[in-house]
């Protein structure tokens, strides 16, 4: 299986707005990829490795796929409306990769 | 829920041994940890955003827990011995952060 994994860095003065994340973002990539896209998962940073110190990373999302051809098929086409969907939770620009599932 | 999120950073020259960390890292960490680890995910990055990029991470690895006392009561008497086998298999200093699963 196939990830792709968006990570939003914790960036002092940056703004996340996770209601818009969960609600909307998310349902929307959801509809425009389709079937395509098997799961979606959201974690909220809480903490670096020691309790109270920041983490690297505000939002990590990730959408699965069964093959890098689902994802290139699906997502292509839908890019742009995607991406430009972005500055309406965030100022922050994500870094994206694409990873396999090993366990 | 509560991830341990552990990311690995693609870096030149640094090495992973994935056949260790998959095979006796990570049942090192299950062992050690207990019962209060539910679960344990690895994703080996493939690239990034665009086909043929390189990944921002090489591997990410996770740890998932009912709640942030039961990671630090079953990671925290453990941290040396997990932290000491890291050598083993890479000369990445991993980036670690505790998040709230969110979906």
């Amino acid at each position: 299986m196939i990830k792709a994994t968006v990570l939003y860095k914790n960036e002092e003065g940056k703004n996340f707005d996770m209601k818009y994340y969960i609600e909307t973002h998310i349902p929307l990539v959801k509809r425009l990829l389709g079937s395509a896209c098997k799961k979606a998962e959201v974690e909220k940073g809480l903490s670096g490795q020691t309790p109270g110190s920041s983490p690297a990373y505000t939002v990590i999302g990730y959408l699965y796929f069964d093959s890098i051809e689902d994802f290139q098929n699906s997502f292509g086409p839908n890019a742009n409306e995607i991406v430009n969907d972005v500055p309406n939770f965030t100022d922050i620009i994500p870094v994206v990769q694409i990873s396999d599932v090993i366990i």
